[in-house]
C-alpha cells in the first residue's frame, strides 16, 4: 500500500520533470501531456519490451496515466510555481529514480534474468524515461553528463541483486537499495558531486 | 480490398514525409531511403514491438517496404516537384495518420489491451513514425509543436476504443474515427490551429 | 571459437567509437562507459526486442558487458593514443559490422522471419547502436550521411538471405557476407566514396 503510493509520488516526480522542460522548450499544452507521459511511463516501457511483458504494465495501469496527465496539466497550467519548488522536484525525483530502479531489477530477476542483466533492466527502467525527454527535447541526456545519477542507479542495482543472490527478502532488500539511490542522489546534488571528465588532450576541442 | 489501397496511400505519404525531410538535410540516397522507410514503416513496428508480435508486421509485408523505398527514390529524384505538391502530401499524410491510429487501436484491442492503453497504443502507430523522422534528423517532433496532430490521434483512438465497448461493428467504426482524424486535421491546417503554449514567466527565457 | 572471438573484436571496435564520440561530447567517465555500452550492445538489443528474444541475448552474456565496459574506461584513459589509432578503429568497426548484420540475418532467419524482414532485422543489428550512439549525441546518425555505411550493411544481409534461399551451408555464407561488407567500407573509405545527394532546387537551401 505505502509502495503503491510511493510509486504514485514517482511518477508524479517523473511527470514533472518532463512536463517542466516541456514548458522551457516552448511546447504545446498536448506537447506538455505528451511529454509528462513519456517521462513518467517511458522507463517502465522500454523494462517491458526487454523483458517480453505485452502490453507493458505500465500502459495498463490507469493510475499511472491519470497521474502522469493530471502532472502534465498542473505544471502547463502553474509551471512559474514549478520552477520555484525544483528543490522539491529533485527530491521527488530521487524517490521516484530508486523506486523504479529496485522495481525494475526485482521484476527482471523474477522473471528469469541473470544478475548483470537485471541490473541493466533495472537502471534502464529508472534511466530511460528522462533519456527519452532529453531525446525528444533534442538535448544529451542529463544522465549522461550529471551528478552520478547513473552510478547511483547501478548501486541500487547491485544491491538488489546481492540481495536476491543472498536470498534476502525482497522488500526490506528493495528499501535499502531505494534509500541507497536517493541518498547518493541527495549527496551529489548537495556536494555539487560530478564524476570526472577526460583530460583534454589532441583532438579535443578545447 | 479499398483498405489495403489506401494503407499503402498512407504508407506512401508518410515515407513521402519522410524523404522530404531527408532531402532536405542534405542526406544521400540511402540516408533518404532509410529515412522514408524509418517514417513510414516506424509506427507499426513500435505497435507491434510494444504488443508482442514477432517480428513485427510492418517488416513482413514486402509490399510496404516496396512502396515506402521506392517512394523515397521518386522523392529524391523529383523533389522539387514534390515540394510543390507540399497540400496534397499533407492531405495523404492525414488519411495515413487516420488509417494507422484507428487500426493501430483496434489491432491492440483484439489481443486483449484494455481500452486506455489501445489508444496509447494506436496514438503511437500512427505518430511514432514521425516522431523517429524527426530524431533521427535532430528536430524536436513536431507533433509536440504543431497543429493538434496529437489530439486528432487522440479522438480517432477514442471512438475506435468507445465503438468496441459498445460492441459495434469494427469496420464502420473506423471508419468514423478515421475520418474524425482527417477532418480535424485538414481545420486544423486550413485554420492554422494551435493549441495553447504556457503563458511566459519567471525561469521562462522571453 | 574464431567466430567468438572475433565477435568480442566487434564489441570492442563499437564500444569504442561510442567512447570516443562521448569523450569528445566531454561526458564523464560513467556517461563514456554508458555510451561504449550503447554503441557496443544497441544492435543486438534491437534485434532481439524485433525478434522477439527476451532478455536480450546481448544483456545476457556478461562477456559483452565486461569488453564493452573495459573498452569504455580504456578509452577514457588513453584517448589522445586511442584518436591516433582512427585508422584501426575504423577498420575494426568495418569487421564488427560484418559480423554483427550477417549474424543478425541469421538470426531472424532461423526464427522464421522472411527473407526481406530478415536483412532489414541483420542491417538494424549492424547499424542500430552507432544510431543510437548519434542520437544520444545529437547528431544526425553517421549512418544517414556517410560512406555507403547502409549499403554495405545491405550487400552482406542480402548474401546471407540468398544463401540460405539456396540452402548453402551457414558458415561459409556468413564468412562471404562479412567479407563483403568490410570490402565495401574499407573501399569507400579508401576512395572516400560516398552516394550521391540531390540536385539541389526550389525548396532546398542552398
Amino acid at each position: 500500500m505505502l509502495l503503491a503510493v510511493l510509486e504514485l509520488v514517482g511518477i508524479a516526480a517523473f511527470a514533472a520533470s518532463g512536463a517542466v522542460a516541456a514548458v522551457h522548450a516552448r511546447l504545446d499544452v498536448f506537447g506538455v501531456i505528451v511529454l509528462a507521459l513519456t517521462t513518467a511511463l517511458g522507463g517502465g516501457v522500454l523494462r517491458d519490451v526487454l523483458l517480453g511483458v505485452h502490453p507493458p504494465a505500465a500502459l495498463v495501469n490507469w493510475r499511472y496515466l491519470a497521474v502522469a496527465a493530471t502532472t502534465g496539466l498542473v505544471v502547463f497550467r502553474f509551471h512559474p510555481t514549478v520552477t520555484k519548488l525544483r528543490r522539491a522536484v529533485l527530491l521527488l525525483d530521487a524517490v521516484g529514480l530508486g523506486l523504479f530502479v529496485t522495481a525494475g531489477t526485482a521484476t527482471a530477476l523474477r522473471l528469469g534474468a541473470p544478475p548483470y542483466a537485471a541490473c541493466l533492466v533495472g537502471m534502464t527502467t529508472g534511466i530511460g524515461g528522462g533519456a527519452l525527454r532529453d531525446v525528444l527535447l533534442r538535448e544529451i541526456p542529463l544522465v549522461l553528463r550529471r551528478e552520478i545519477y547513473a552510478v547511483a542507479a547501478l548501486c541500487g542495482a547491485v544491491v538488489v541483486a546481492f540481495g536476491d543472490h543472498l536470498r534476502l527478502p525482497a522488500a526490506p532488500v528493495a528499501l535499502v537499495g531505494s534509500a541507497a539511490i536517493v541518498g547518493l542522489r541527495l549527496l551529489a546534488l548537495w556536494r555539487r558531486w560530478n564524476a570526472p571528465v577526460a583530460r583534454r588532450g589532441p583532438g579535443l576541442d578545447g
